[in-house]
């Protein structure tokens, strides 16, 4: 097992990352009072509740099942856990423990910064994608029809659990969707990383314990520092979001739960990456490479065909980035160095937009 | 105009209060941004929106008019700020400006608390009780139909503009449920204020100005030197709670929007000074000197016949200081010193239910 930590002072936490932790005893000593809501997803209950309420053998513990998939990460959803904590007469002292994905992380998280005005909660994330991103940091929160993540807090979890065999049961597109966000700890910021994936993607997408388990730990590594560096997100950490005002326009435009957010991201980064090249940026040959690792990902490298341009301008002003009607986007001067800039060329903007939904894939 | 401040740091701000604010430039210069959302309802947009939106000119200012009462108070009106906040492109620096009671105050902060996890936002209250209360101290939310004010944040404004001249359009219940918070102050903490109450009171139910004026500064100087003192409540802020587990029970009961809020505080007060009495800690003189003065405010002074022993334990437990199945409540050693015990006689509880639910008014 490795343990990483999350520097935020008082609201400093570790990340617990290795095979089996779900076996453990780990979740105990970070839960200081008896009530316990679990929340999860019916497809991840039948996998992993039984396990997980044995580790809480001893606490008062009620679960709540909510529906699986991005289109029910909304208020409505969230409301349900609402329902189970004060049908559970819980009270301030409650610990939530998010058993699931980056949508069970978000909506917890968030129920957990809003029942009462803030409880605590912790993360058990059973996908690639959450446990190298969404897990770690804080983020939490809903969608809403017209926006991507446009509700929520920031809310520190006690401590995050990483358990590498719930992968093991994740469907490969839900393992690419994860590789996407572990492309980007590399693009944005640590080039022998992304060296490393070219030498050992396969191995990734073969499931390999090991390459797994170093994948997950780095990405967890590199986040931690940004955020710990960044927490609100006043500078640096914007940079995390790479290829993801791209990435939300597709994940809005085709209905949430279509498109995966792994997926939308992957797109948005090979957006990113073009409007980086058309501006003067980005070297050709990097291009290149960054293309080539995404198709080796079995990722997607196209938006949905139905997207026009004036749909994605349309989506992308209402980024949480955007500020007084420009878009800011997160571009690349090279691969391991991203900056955040609004002075892009408008319209290179327009041609890889155009380049990208004339496509056929 | 008297201004007050409430210090708390980086996110200290000021409380003006004075005639004819809505008429001033004050809010101008706490505003950073371009972009401005006023939330209102149906019954004071016609009164004060022109005034409201003509203190804005310059800015770009949309406006989202809300159903008026408690019973909307709910994560489904909410969600009408976020639509307006999303149709109209709003970004992170949009700052919404809360025009109404204590209800349309709670949703637009908690609304600003949690659009793209945090934006500002100015409380310009219009009834006494949000003058005196709600404005004051950051506490923002929803209710729950198993709780009140279950969902939230605490979330500072950047100012509070108190104009006395908008109490001229109160309905006089909805004035006489503003004098139930004004008496708590006295009640807890600032026995001075309940003796200038006593010989004041009835200049309160009748309007006067400068009557007024004194009350609602010195309930705010109360209210902000107890919230700088313990922003998150982990203390002595819970002191202003007294009245409030009775009256949140009596509200949830009753169903959201049949009494309003100071009215259920005025009874859950008597209440609780009853227990108090009963349980040895206030003296009986003191206890008919806050009937006598509740009287005279014109508020009840029984919980609705309907309610019974039962409901009121079960709603009682789900209030936000009980912990472990016990209830926490603020009661009375004398008139001007409140505690917050769990070290109540229970049978004291039991009668103190049973008496105020026998009572036919």
């Amino acid at each position: 097992m490795k343990t990483l930590h999350v520097d935020l002072g008082e609201r400093s936490y570790p990340i617990y990352i290795g095979r089996g932790l779900l076996a453990q005893d780990l979740i105990r000593s970070h839960i200081k009072n008896k009530q316990v809501l679990i929340v999860t997803n019916e497809t991840i209950a039948p996998l992993y509740l039984k396990k997980t309420q044995a580790m809480l053998a001893g606490f008062e513990h009620q679960t709540v099942i909510l529906p699986d998939g991005e289109q029910y990460k909304n208020l409505e959803t969230l409301n349900l856990i609402f329902d189970a904590l004060l049908t559970h007469k819980m009270d301030r002292s409650v610990t939530l423990v998010a058993l699931g994905g980056g949508v069970i992380g978000d909506m917890a998280g968030f129920a957990a910064a809003s029942y009462q005005r803030g409880v605590n909660f912790i993360q058990i994330p059973t996908t690639l994608l959450s446990q190298v991103d969404s897990s770690v940091g804080g983020k939490t929160g809903v969608n809403h029809a017209l926006g991507k993540n446009m509700i929520g807090a920031f809310h520190q979890p006690l401590c995050v659990i990483a358990d590498t065999e719930t992968l093991n049961t994740l469907e490969d597109k839900q393992l690419a969707a994860g590789i996407a966000e572990v492309i980007k700890y590399g693009l944005l910021g640590d080039k022998p990383f992304f060296e490393w994936l070219e030498s050992n993607i396969e191995k990734l997408t073969n499931r390999d314990a090991d390459a797994l388990a170093y994948a997950i730990e780095r990405s967890c590594r590199d986040k931690a520092e940004i955020v710990a560096a960044d927490e609100k997100e006043s500078g640096k950490r914007a940079l995390l979001n790479l290829g993801h005002t791209f990435g939300h326009a597709i994940e809005t435009a085709s209905g949430y739960g279509q498109w995966l957010h792994g997926e939308a991201v992957a797109v948005g980064m090979l957006m990113a990456a073009d409007l980086s090249l058309r501006s003067g940026f980005l070297s050709k040959d990097d291009m290149d490479k960054i293309v080539s690792l995404t198709k080796r990902a079995k990722l997607p490298t196209a938006p949905p065909k139905e997207m026009t341009q004036a749909q994605f301008i349309d989506l992308m002003l209402r980024d949480k980035k955007a500020l007084n009607g420009v878009i800011r986007l997160v571009l690349l001067q090279s691969i391991g160095e991203a900056i955040i800039s609004d002075n892009y060329d408008r319209t290179a903007l327009n041609k890889t937009l155009e380049s990208f939904l004339s496509v056929k894939e």
